[in-house]
């Protein structure tokens, strides 16, 4: 055997408290994968007095984590989370000190990535980030290394844990967005601010990873059109049953003759599918490579035992050997493709229209949607009492968003509309 | 970049021709990924007039496998197949001869892997094989690099295309085994000698390669209990669906506290989950990976596209300079572990008995399973007309596989009984 291969963690939450856990206790098996022992040099955390699972006593305590760059540890762990400092300031120093890095930090990644890509390549260690996507599920290898022959003409992932374990019990309970999402925070299921999960800043976060894995652009937030879960209602999700769909927060990269389009947006998909089918804490990506056909990759996407596995299957890689670029394509030719125009989203949609029940009020939907070319392929309409509120929802052919939205403008400036109209992609 | 990266190619059928015509039209995205220009220096097959789709006449041919060692390639491609020479010749030749070997060939490292591996090592060479396991489906580096963290306590996959297409029709049709085995040869979706395909043995190759990666054993078929799809009927198929159920071939591997349980048999899969729903020509495998919990992964199993995909996933990775183990672990650790025994096998099981409708017959049967402490869960019997034969259908409560067969020969012995009971294990 080499010799050992040394390591340093920031961080000591539920995955730092893991990753330790895990080096510790199974630290001989790991190492003959490796082919070096493995050994935790140092930690640091901002709380030294706190109670943790792992017995680090022995370990070298850190307080400064910029400080890490400066031991003798091989490779840095960084799971402090948040997309600035001190987690920024020590990958780089790290980096600058040419130790490997790995992370779970996909805020920091989805806006930085290309850059600290870049910096690592230049001072030839491997930066990795396996957690930062999908937790557990290994499909920032599979793209960076395994499906790579044919190209990848798209990717859908359900990658939020918390938004799937709302819609899931909304469908089960009937109960409103806001009812579920209440309960949610009480359990521990959704934060006290849950903006960045419900309002799809999270998926984002890691489709713009994934995308840049499949595409080779690089990571761009800024590229990418992000809508939440807040306004998905009961009725969205009980028409969406009917018409044999369920409704989930995707995000969605695809190549289009336009350019590259990349969208989090809650979506139809079909149920039976691995999409659908996918429930509470677990995440799913398909992604569709080329003539090898889609893939299907679906496990635990969050917490801390699916996040550890993916950052030691990191740190093992790295002490076995394995370089190469973080993105899979070295960091100077990640190079930007044009962002996709809404024109270029072509797709059947759902849409629900909340009317007052009133002779002429289908005529006059239809009549807009006839306007921009859409066309129906199939209509619900319940009735109640005349002049009551009713629904009317219905389910596209293939049309542009953009004509769409146009038709929905004419139709919420109706009278007899009674709000916006809701509509959703039905994405597979 | 570094020198280039030279490649000998072994096999020009479906996917010796995919990985040529690859090589050939994507070298340059592929050689970026690799950090250094992949060349192919050499081809050899049996007959070289044959058409082919990639031009390889500017490729210098060799006409004897065995003298692939001997040219200047950094690594050969083996897609021979057959679990003799010239493809083990070929490998064996070129790793003595420090070329890295990549190769779908499942049948030679079923029962050649660890040897292989071992001498692969010994001479300092990587030898990888993708596409070995479940065609495109990137599961060999999932169990060998991703699901290390906390041991694997089980692997499940519908890993053979002919068998899920032949089930899968006789499901959609309501036809005999025969009868759609017959069509699918016809189709060219089973070969003229199906033997391998629906007796279960290529399902068990791959299943010894992936028992070795998930536990750390060489490659065993004789620790393989291995059953076909042969005697499955319509009527079973059928009764499935009534108890929410779908039959699949399975290739099963687990830790028990007896030892290491490896089965490839038909089993039933609840309706809804992943390997139920694989269809046709798809492979699905799920690891359970202790803590981290259940991954499950899907995608074409068989073809030249996927298999092709496999392989030069395997290509880039060498190229670009990674090592290790074939099997994860230094082949010298691999260490066969017991086998466990049948009474280790502890389901639920389906149950059909064919009987002559008479009075007793039931209470004969139920009888025989009491005896062995063996419960009912659930039953169905429809009746016909008093004397004629009619099929009792049970579902058990778990019990123990060996006390189920001493029940089932038992039952077999009495005249009312119509042959041989069926008796298939739910699993998940």
């Amino acid at each position: 055997m080499r010799e050992p291969f040394r390591i340093a963690l920031a961080g000591l939450g539920n995955v730092g408290g893991g990753v330790a856990q895990i080096l510790l206790t199974r630290g001989a098996e790991l190492s003959q994968r490796a082919g070096r022992k493995l050994e935790l040099v140092a930690v640091c955390a901002r709380d030294r007095k706190k109670r943790r699972r792992a017995d680090i006593s022995h370990i070298p305590w850190i307080s400064d984590p910029l400080a890490l760059a400066a031991t003798q540890a091989d490779l840095i762990v960084e799971v402090i989370g948040g997309e600035g400092d001190p987690a920024l300031g020590l990958i780089e120093a790290a980096l600058n000190a040419k130790k490997s890095v790995v992370t779970a930090n996909k805020a920091l990644l989805a806006f930085q990535g290309a850059k600290l890509a870049e910096l690592a390549e230049q001072r030839g260690v491997p930066l990795r980030f396996e957690a930062a996507a999908a937790g557990g599920i290994p499909i920032v290898k599979g793209l960076r290394q395994s499906l790579i022959t044919y190209g990848i003409d798209a990717v859908h992932g359900v990658l939020n844990g918390t938004c799937n374990y709302i819609l899931t019990q909304m469908e089960a309970s009937g109960r409103s967005f806001a009812d579920v999402l209440s309960e949610a925070q009480a359990r521990g299921y959704a934060e006290a601010d849950p903006e960045l999960d419900i309002g799809g800043g999270d998926t984002a976060h890691k489709l713009a990873l994934l995308a840049a894995l499949a595409f080779g652009v690089p990571p761009d937030m800024s590229a990418i059109r992000i809508e939440g879960i807040r306004h998905i209602s009961r009725a969205d999700i009980a028409f969406a049953k009917e018409f044999n769909y369920r409704i989930k927060l995707l995000g969605i990269a695809r190549k289009t003759p336009q350019g590259l389009d990349q969208r989090v947006q809650p979506a139809m998909v079909r149920l039976g599918t691995a999409l659908a089918d996918v429930d509470t804490v677990f995440n799913a990506v398909v992604a569709y490579a080329g003539a090898a056909g889609p893939f299907t990759f679906e496990g635990r996407g969050a917490g801390e035992e699916p996040t550890t596995s993916a950052v030691i299957a990191d740190v093992v890689d790295i002490a076995r050997g394995e370089s190469g670029p973080a993105f899979g394509r070295p960091a100077t030719d990640l190079k930007p493709l044009p962002v996709a125009p809404p024109e270029a989203h072509i797709a059947r949609f759902y849409l629900r229209c909340d009317v007052r029940d009133r002779p002429g009020v289908l005529a006059d939907i239809a009549g807009h949607l006839a306007r921009e070319d859409v066309s129906i392929e199939s209509m619900i309409q319940r009735g109640r009492d005349p002049g009551e509120a009713v629904a009317i929802v219905m389910v596209t052919h293939d049309c542009s968003e953009t004509a769409l939205v146009r038709a929905l403008q004419a139709i919420t400036a109706s009278d007899k509309v009674l709000g916006p109209p809701c509509m959703i992609p039905i994405e597979g």
